[in-house]
């Protein structure tokens, strides 16, 4: 691994097939991020046909770009395990993921379909020796700014381990995103009673109750209400439930401003009222525009890879890319496998004592 | 049973000092169910000394009504086993509950604790011979009307046959709340794809396909933003993410409309724009307002249970009583007791049978 390379630039491998776009997006949204970081390296993975005649008009973005040509993308609705079995060594996603194995590229950003990005990063780069399950953490936008939820998705039926992990590197990242020292973590639960809930949070809930972990505070069980209030830094539930909570927000938050629009469209007063208020509604809208916050964190693996909304615009495919480069730049690795090795100790010791609740 | 008296009238048990306000909304919003369904009477279980001057305001209501006396109320915060055993037998709510046992009441609503008045409800009145877990069914509103969503919160952990008894209590509440003679029922899961998600909930979507249950349309999978578009009639899910989605949609009701309130409020021309359009703001405040859809229908017990949120206003705690009328109206519990004999056979034989998927 070039270590001087890499302490001179933030090297990105980009799936530039992926998303619903694919390079129309991505290498615009490169070559935003790379304004806004210019210690940024991309290599881009897919049809280089398509990809080199975008790059020719953005010299500054070429002059630190690489393109790599595969003629294999994996499709939006592919099933993961048929993407794996025929983009295997040969698909642009692999390819990019495959990038960080190799020592070429610091992190991966695909907005490829999530199945099939994870079970690849899970096959191409493994998961942490102490992790069995890896998670999706997502960016949630709430009333005091942002927190981070995880599992999104990745961790159908997670046990109480799987939780603690989950929490133990939320936090890392959350240290490094949100900026906090010591996050506030919460288990996402039916109540905030200690009793209340599935076994597997309320076990989850003890430990981490009785081991006081050094690189987070827990709080406590939360509510789904508690996602929007922003309650704490970091929301830990399994990937069942976080999927579900995170696709029901972006349902109301579509069926709200359906409901609005018809409601400002409705009478001629409505309408006059709107014009007034024009520049309100805009700032509603960016405020609740999914391009602005973008990029889910898998955590848990050998390697960073963020994925972006497959319809993400070249703003939000932008933001998953300075995602991926705070992530390296933090090294957000280097504090999970520090919180990882220092948690698992303590939180054994709680483990193997139940009767202590 | 005065099967007779029955047929004249709607005999509603309230418990009078249920929910945040007690008697002071209670008896305002049986006055106005009343205006709205004449055939109603009532019953009032709760503080005599509150509940007498409260109806003796109200002649017509107090014609229909009756008073039962008890020093005894749960409180918001008691925890259901201990709500039990102070308040069985003499607490308000418990006797608003009985009266369907004695045969006094068609049904019961309470705007008491949610954990206490199942713990009641199944404590009293047992549940109906098929069903292991009662659920809670929840109005929902979409893009297209209404649904119904259950469970959310009762059956933490359900397995993938009280799934089913799920699919087949709520379509038999759905064909009287929503007035469609075979409801369309989805099973609330992380993708449409039958490989994915809970191990439970492929096992029942696997039944009720080749179950053809004569009351209902099996649709499949729905995701959590199908929630709010009103894909499906029915939403049927276990009750731990069933709760997590409820309270995550209405966080981001509340969310989304304080980003609203302030993006109205931050420049003049926002200010004026407001008071134009001020109709329309009121019309989608009151589209937002929990009280317009308010009552969970506890179902797979001998009686119908009603839960109102326990901040409705009168307005809101009519729309409850306005539910329970039609459920006992409409018979809500021949219709699930018959679409359980039926649909038990069925399910019993596609359930033996796993290999057939």
């Amino acid at each position: 691994m070039a270590s001087d390379n890499r302490a001179s630039k933030i090297r990105i491998a980009l799936d530039a097939m992926g998303g619903d776009h694919g390079p129309t997006v991505v290498i615009p949204a490169a070559e935003l991020a790379l304004t806004r970081h210019p210690d940024l390296s991309f290599s881009f993975y897919g049809d280089e046909a398509v990809i080199a005649p975008l790059l020719a008009t953005r010299p500054r973005l070429q002059a630190v770009s690489s393109v790599h040509h595969t003629d294999v993308a994996i499709r939006m609705d592919d099933k993961p395990s048929h993407a794996l079995r025929y983009g295997r060594k040969k698909s642009s996603m692999w390819l990019a993921i495959d990038a960080i194995n190799k020592g070429e590229a610091d992190a991966t950003v695909s907005a490829g379909n999530t199945g099939a990005l994870m079970a690849m990063a899970r096959f191409c780069l493994r998961t942490l020796a102490e992790i069995d399950r890896p998670a999706i953490a997502a960016l949630w936008p709430t009333l005091r700014g942002e927190s981070i939820v995880l599992d999104v998705g990745a961790s159908i039926g997670a046990d109480s381990n799987a939780l603690i992990d989950m929490a133990v590197m939320g936090a890392a990242m959350a240290r490094i995103v949100l900026g906090v020292e010591r996050p506030t973590v919460g288990l996402l639960n039916v109540g905030v009673e200690e009793v209340k809930g599935l076994e597997m949070v309320r076990e989850a809930g003890r430990i981490l109750r009785e081991t006081s972990l050094p690189d987070l505070t827990y709080h406590g069980f939360v509510e789904g209400d508690d996602l929007g209030k922003g309650t704490v830094d970091v929301v830990v539930t399994e990937g069942f439930a976080g999927n579900i909570a995170l696709k029901t927000a972006e349902g109301t938050a579509k069926q709200i401003a359906s409901y609005l629009r018809s409601a400002m469209s409705r009478t001629l007063m409505a309408r006059i009222g709107y014009l007034f208020a024009r520049g309100a509604f805009q700032a509603l809208r960016e405020k609740l525009d999914p391009n602005r916050v973008n990029g889910g964190v898998f955590l848990g693996l050998n390697g960073i890879v963020i994925k972006s909304h497959g319809g993400a615009n070249a703003e939000g495919y932008a933001a998953a890319i300075d995602l991926a480069y705070d992530m390296v730049k933090q090294e957000l690795m280097t504090k999970i496998t520090e919180s990882l090795s220092f948690d698992h100790r303590a939180v054994m010791a709680a483990a193997s004592n139940p009767d202590a609740a």
